[in-house]
């Protein structure tokens, strides 16, 4: 085999390793009618505003926990086992110590729709400005 | 370098090479405060019984359709596909004609949150039974 086909069949097969088990496994417990485990899928947005009636989501990203983390939330993996530690509830999610945000108010809204370990979710919060908002939670509300 | 260490640095090259794009294009999306596109994310499920506040989500997915389509839901480009084609409208997706199904009654419900090209979406629609349910579309209720 020349060393190119080598290298497109190695690169091919590696694909298939590393990104075939996540999709297989997913795929699986969708199409079972009886899932293994309760479906967590969420849909997260943020906008500017103080109520999501008002306003545009801006971004909208999303969490799947189950059976592995994933979506396109930019830190699903930590925002998942954040979640996990409060028992799915939002509101526990405690600020970090660290974050140093001005008083500045431009409002922003979060939004957090679907499925937390088999219930419905539907959840709003607003934060007094972006900075404030990402400084809950490690990961969930920072995207 | 042993070979075993060179196929882990392979491996491991490869990884980010495949998976690493969209990752990247993902971040870079959902961080950005202006983005883009207007995001289309959602979380669809799927119970028995005639409403959504009366049933148990047996499944939940979720479907990202900007900028690349992703997400747990099986058919994930298709249903991306058949909802651009309807802008986002999903009572105007069609049933298929080749459908075979009973006249059994055992509805489904069928909930979709999140938001699509910019707008938020909650809707909700109750199949007479799972078959029915299927035969909407080719991809999107099928899950």
């Amino acid at each position: 085999m020349p060393n190119t086909a080598r290298w497109a069949a190695t690169i091919t097969l590696t694909a298939t390793a590393v990104c075939g088990p996540l999709t297989g496994s997913a795929l699986a417990a969708t199409h079972s009618p009886a899932a293994l485990y309760a479906p967590s899928s969420l849909v997260l947005t943020t906008g500017h505003g103080e109520f999501a009636a008002d306003s545009t989501p801006e971004r909208a990203v999303t969490l799947s926990c189950a059976p592995t983390a994933s979506g396109t939330h930019p830190a699903a993996l930590s925002a998942c086992i954040e979640l996990r530690s409060t028992g799915g509830d939002f509101d526990a999610l405690a600020t970090r110590g660290d974050a140093m945000c001005t008083r500045e108010y431009d409002p922003v809204v979060v939004t957090v729709d679907g499925v937390w370990q088999g219930k419905r979710v539907s959840y709003e919060r607003t934060f007094s400005n972006e900075c404030v908002k990402n400084s809950y939670g490690t990961a969930v509300f920072t995207f």
